[in-house]
C-alpha cells in the first residue's frame, strides 16, 4: 500500500469528473458507497469529499476484477482507471453522471465492517447512535457540507478582518473565575493547591486590555465555555467571532460588522444588502414583543391599552387600571382560517408566558362574533378596528397583562403564527440591529440590578448622570445583530473611565472590596490612558446553522456534546485515576457510582 | 468625546506620516510617549501601533495650547492637525522624522497615572512587574512587533493550507482523560457527578477520526494543555499548527510542510529554500549527539571507538570492552584558544549528562601535549589524527561512556562550543528533517516500552513483523522538523490497521481491557474503512520566538503564565466560592491556606 501511495498521487476527486475528462487516466482515492455485480461487470459507486462517481471493473481486467468482486460498502480504496462516456446511459442524479471510470488497478487500503447505519444524505438513525459513531455520521454529505462551509466562513471572516487592519491575538483559556451570570467550568491547579482556573465564558476583559495596550483592532475565532443547564440548541463549549476596536462609535462597529456579514454570506453563496435596519429595544418590544424580532413577516403587535382601558370590558379595564397593558395582533383572513378549536389551542400557548387568557374576536362584514365580542359596543369595536386597521374576515387576538407578560406572550405567539400560517420566506435572510438596550434589569425578587449586557457596557454618554438618579432609565450603548429572529451577535461600547466602571459595579451590588478582588486589574488598567473602545461577538455555531439551514446545532459542530454534556463517542467526561485527583488536591464528594 | 469620535475618523497612523503628507490635514489617535515645553511651544511624541510622530502645539493655537500643556506620558488623545516639514531639523532616528504635525485641535480621551515602568523599546523592569502590568508592557514596541508578526503568520498559515485544500475543523476542548506522558488538566463535570473532562494535550485522536470521516485534509491553529513542571520556555497552555492528511506518504507530508514554512518565513520577510536536508535519527545521533541538530556550524562528532578500544589507554579500553563507545570533537585552532582553565571547565559540563570525564589532547606540529596525550604512542595518535582529520593547532576532546551518555554529553558540548566560539550565524535559518525514529524507548528501570512519538505512530511497513520479534529495532514512520537546533514540529504516518494498533498498545503494556476502555472508539473506527493517513504539529510559540528573535516565549504570548503557572495580572488561579465546588461535587483536601 505504501508503494501504491508512493507510486500514485490523486489526480482528481471522484465528484469532480465530467465529460471533459473523457479519455484521461485518473487516480482516485475514496470509499465504496455501494457495489453491485451486473452480469460479470462490477459497478462501484466510489465516494470522496467532492462526491460520487461510478467505477466499472470488467472480468477481463486482469486481477482487479477478482479483488473488486470482494468490495463491500465503506471499504477504503484507491484506483487507477480511465474516464469513459456513459453514452446515452446518463445518470441525471449525479453531477458526474455523464461519465464512468473503467478500473484498471485497484488497491484496498482497508476493509470495513457493516456500518451501524447507512451513509447517505438523509438518515433515520437515532441521534445517539449517530453521535456514538460520529466518525461515520460525519461521512454523510449534509455534515460534510456544513463543516466545509464553516471552514470557508472562517477564512472569509479572517480575510475581511485582517483587510480591515484587525490583528488576530490569542487570549488565555486558563483564566480567573469571576462568575457573573452563567456558571464557570473550573480547572483545579496542581502547582497552586486549593486554587482553580476558570475556562473563559468569553475573552471580554482580555480584549479590552488589548485595547488598553494599543493594539487598536483585535479579533479571534475563539472557544468559550458555559456550564449551563443544557437546552436543545446549547453546547457547553461554543465558538465566537470575537472583535474589539479602539476609538470607535456604535456606528463604526456596525459598519464593520455589516461588511463582515456581507463577506460571510457572499462566501456561502448568498447576496445580502447592508446597511441593516436599526430598531431600538423599546420599538422592538412595542412592535414585536421580543428583542430579537423576525422581520420576515408582518403580524406586528398593536397597542390598544387606551381603548381597552375604557372599553367597558372589566378584565381589560382592571388590568389597565393596575398599570398593565393590552396589545393584540390582527390575523388577516383569520376569521375563516381559524376554527374554534384552533383558537382554543392558542390560549394554553400564551399561558406558557404567564398570560391568564387570550381575548379574541372575529371581524365580519356584519359585525363581530365569538370570543370577547359580546363585551364591546359598536363604538368601542370601531375604535379597535381603527387601531388594528382591521378588515372584514380578520381575527383579532389580544392579551391583557403587565407589560413584560403581554410582550412575551404576544411576541412568541407572533412567531408561532408566522410559522403555522406559512408566512415565513424560508429563503430570506432578514437582518436588523437592535439598539439602546436598558443598562440594567431590576430583579424584583432579589431586589437588585443585573447588567442586561455585561458590567463593562457603557451607558449612553448623555445619561451618565442618570446612573446616580434613575438607573432604571439609563440606556446602554449596546447593540445586538438579529437575523431571522435569532440574535447572532451582541456587543457594546465599553466603559473606559474608572469612575463610571466603579459606579456600575456599585449599582450591581459589588462592594468596593469585591470589585477590586474580582476586577482590580481592569480598574487599574482604566487609570493608564484607556482609549474609548467597543466591540462585538458573533455566535459562530448559530451563524453556520442559519447559513447551512441545519436543523440542529450539533450538525454544524464536528464533535458535539449530547444534552447531558457528554461525548457519546469517547465517553467523556469519565472517571479518572484517584492518583490524578490526589495530585490536584481534590476529592470527589457526595457521589455514589456503581462501577 | 463621543462627539469628537463621531465627527473625526482617523486619517493616518502616527507612524505612517512622511514627507508626502506635508500640507495635509490629519486626524490621529494615540498616546503621549513624551512631552516637553520648549519656550512656549509644547512638543509631544505621539504614539500609536505604527510608531511615533512629533506633534507641536503653539501658544497661539486657540485653547488647545492650554490643554496640551497639561499632557503627561501615556495619556490617550486624539488630535486634528496639519503635517508640516521639519526643514533641516530632521530626526534621523524616526521614520517620521522629516515631518511634524501642528496640533489644531486636541481631545483628551483619558489621563494616565505615571506607569510603573517606562514604555520603551528596551526596559530593565523586573519581569514580574511587567507581567503584573501586562497591558502596559504590551505597549512596548518589541511585544507589539512579535504579536503582530504572530497574527501575520496565522494568516499566512491559513492561506497556504486552504489553498492546498485543507479544511479548518474545530475539535473539542472538553475531552476524555487518557494520560500518556504528560499530566492532564482536569475539569470536573457538574452534570455528571464524579466525572471529569480533560483539556486536550493535542487533538491527535480527533484529527485521525476526521480522516476516518473522509475530510481528507485537516488543519487547526489550536490551543493545547499540559500540566507539566514548568521550565523557562514552557507554558501550561500553548498553541499548535495542527495538520492531518489522508492517502499520503512521509514525502507528501514533508513537501506540504516545506511549502508552509516557505509561506510563513516569506511573510516574516525571510527567504528560505526548501527542500530541507533529511537526516535519519541514527545519523543525527552519530554526527551531532542529539536528535535536533543545529546545522549552523560544524564541530561534528567523530566516532573513534575502534581506535580507542585498542589504544592502550585503560579507561578507553575498558569502556569499549563493556559495550560503551568513544566519540570526540575536533576544535580547530583550539590548542591555542583554550587555556587549561577553560578546558577544565568543560569537564563538569559533560558531567551534567553523566560523563565521568572528558579526555583531551592538543595536537601540535611537534606532537601531542596535555590531557590524555601521555597514554598514546605515536601510532595510535596518528590513527586518532586521521579519524579526526586533525591538523596542528587543534584541540581534541573525547568522551567514553555508554552510547546514550556519550551522545548527550558531546551533543550538548557541541552546542555550547558553537555558542561560546561564536560559530553560529545568528541570521541563519537552518532546517532539517530528522526521520526514522525508533518506535519505542525501553525504560530499563520500569522494564517497559514507551512510545517515542505517540502510540498511534505507524511502524515502517517493512518492519511490521519485527513488532513481534524485536520491537527495539522497529523504526517508526515519524519525522521531526528541526530549525537551528530546536524541534519546531513533529509528526508521523499513523497506524490505520486495528491489528497493528492493538499490537502496539500491547507492547506499551496496555491490557486489552485498558486499551478498549481508553481508546475503544479509535479501535472501532479503524474497523470501518480507515484511509492511510499522517500529519504533523508545529509549536507556534517557539516558531514565533525564532522568527521574532525573542528571548523568552513569554514575549510572543499576549497573556502568558509565570513559571508558577499563574497569571500575575489577574491573579489566576484563584480561590473560588465553596458553593461552586459543592455544585461540582468536589472538595479541596490537604491544603491549608491562610487567607
Amino acid at each position: 500500500m505504501v508503494s501504491f501511495l508512493s507510486e500514485f498521487k490523486r489526480s482528481h476527486f471522484c465528484g469532480d469528473l465530467r465529460a471533459e475528462h473523457i479519455g484521461q487516466e485518473v487516480i482516485l482515492f475514496g470509499w465504496v458507497a455501494s457495489s453491485r455485480d451486473h452480469g460479470g461487470v462490477i459497478f462501484i459507486d466510489m465516494r470522496d469529499k467532492e462526491g460520487l462517481v461510478q467505477v466499472r471493473f470488467e472480468s477481463d481486467t486482469e486481477e482487479s476484477y477478482e479483488l473488486a468482486n470482494q468490495l463491500r460498502s465503506e471499504w477504503c480504496i484507491g484506483i487507477v482507471g480511465q474516464v469513459v462516456s456513459r453514452g446515452s446511459n446518463i445518470n441525471d442524479r449525479l453531477p458526474t453522471g455523464e461519465v464512468e471510470v473503467i478500473g484498471k488497478r485497484l488497491e484496498v487500503f482497508s476493509k470495513s465492517k457493516t456500518p451501524p447505519f447507512q451513509i447517505r444524505e438523509n438518515t433515520d438513525a437515532n441521534e445517539m447512535l449517530r453521535l456514538e459513531y460520529r466518525y461515520l455520521d460525519l461521512r454523510r454529505e449534509p455534515l460534510q457540507r456544513a463543516l466545509r462551509l464553516r471552514s470557508k466562513v472562517n477564512q472569509a471572516t479572517r480575510t475581511y478582518l485582517t483587510q480591515n487592519l484587525f490583528e488576530e491575538l490569542e487570549t488565555p483559556y486558563l483564566t480567573k473565575s469571576t462568575p457573573e451570570g452563567a456558571r464557570d467550568y473550573l480547572v483545579p491547579s496542581r502547582v497552586n493547591p486549593g486554587r482553580f482556573y476558570a475556562l473563559p465564558q468569553s475573552p471580554q476583559i482580555f480584549k479590552q486590555l488589548l485595547m488598553v495596550s494599543g493594539f487598536d483592532r483585535y479579533f479571534q475565532i475563539v472557544r468559550c465555555f458555559r456550564d449551563e443547564d443544557l437546552r436543545a440548541d446549547r453546547q457547553p463549549e461554543f465558538t465566537q467571532i470575537d472583535m474589539e476596536m479602539s476609538f470607535v462609535t456604535t456606528e463604526d462597529v456596525m459598519r464593520i460588522c455589516e461588511g463582515l456579514m456581507k463577506s460571510i454570506f457572499t462566501c456561502a453563496g448568498f447576496e445580502i444588502n447592508p446597511p441593516f435596519e436599526r430598531i431600538s429595544y423599546d420599538e422592538a418590544m412595542r412592535r414585536f414583543g421580543v428583542d430579537a424580532p423576525d422581520l420576515r413577516f408582518g403580524l406586528e403587535l398593536v397597542d390598544v391599552t387606551e381603548i381597552a382601558g375604557q372599553s367597558g370590558f372589566q378584565v381589560f379595564e382592571q388590568t389597565v387600571s393596575e398599570g398593565g397593558i393590552v396589545r393584540g395582533i390582527r390575523i388577516p383572513g383569520g376569521s375563516e382560517t381559524f376554527s374554534r378549536k384552533m383558537i382554543d389551542e392558542l390560549e394554553p400557548f400564551v399561558g406558557i408566558y404567564g398570560a391568564k387568557g387570550l381575548a379574541w374576536a372575529k371581524v365580519n362584514s356584519d359585525g363581530w362574533s365569538g370570543g370577547v365580542s359580546k363585551f364591546f359596543d359598536d363604538e368601542v369595536r370601531t375604535k379597535f378596528e381603527t387601531a388594528f386597521e382591521a378588515e372584514p374576515g380578520d381575527l383579532l387576538v389580544m392579551v391583557a397583562a403587565k407589560e413584560s407578560v403581554t410582550c412575551a406572550a404576544l411576541g412568541n405567539l407572533r412567531k408561532k403564527l408566522g410559522g403555522d400560517l406559512g408566512l415565513i420566506d424560508k429563503e430570506a435572510f432578514r437582518f436588523c440591529w437592535v439598539t439602546d438596550f436598558p443598562m440594567f434589569e431590576y430583579d424584583e425578587a432579589e431586589g437588585r440590578y443585573y447588567a442586561m449586557h455585561h458590567p463593562f457596557t457603557s451607558p449612553r454618554p448623555d445619561q451618565v448622570e442618570l446612573l446616580d438618579t434613575n438607573p432604571k432609565e439609563v440606556k446602554a450603548q449596546a447593540y445586538d445583530l438579529v437575523l431571522n429572529g435569532s440574535e447572532i451577535g451582541g456587543g457594546s461600547i465599553r466603559i473606559h473611565q474608572e469612575t463610571v466602571q466603579n459606579r456600575v459595579f456599585e449599582l450591581l451590588g459589588l462592594s468596593k472590596e469585591e470589585a477590586r478582588q474580582k476586577f482590580g486589574f481592569l480598574l487599574d488598567a482604566l487609570t493608564y490612558g484607556t482609549p474609548p473602545h467597543g466591540g462585538i461577538a458573533f455566535g459562530m455555531d448559530r451563524l453556520i446553522m442559519l447559513l447551512s439551514r441545519a436543523e440542529s446545532i450539533r450538525d454544524v459542530i464536528a464533535f458535539p456534546k449530547t444534552q447531558r454534556a457528554a461525548d457519546a463517542m469517547s465517553d467523556a467526561p469519565n472517571l479518572v485515576d484517584p492518583a490524578q485527583l490526589e495530585e490536584l488536591h481534590i476529592k470527589v464528594v457526595g457521589v455514589f457510582e456503581e462501577e
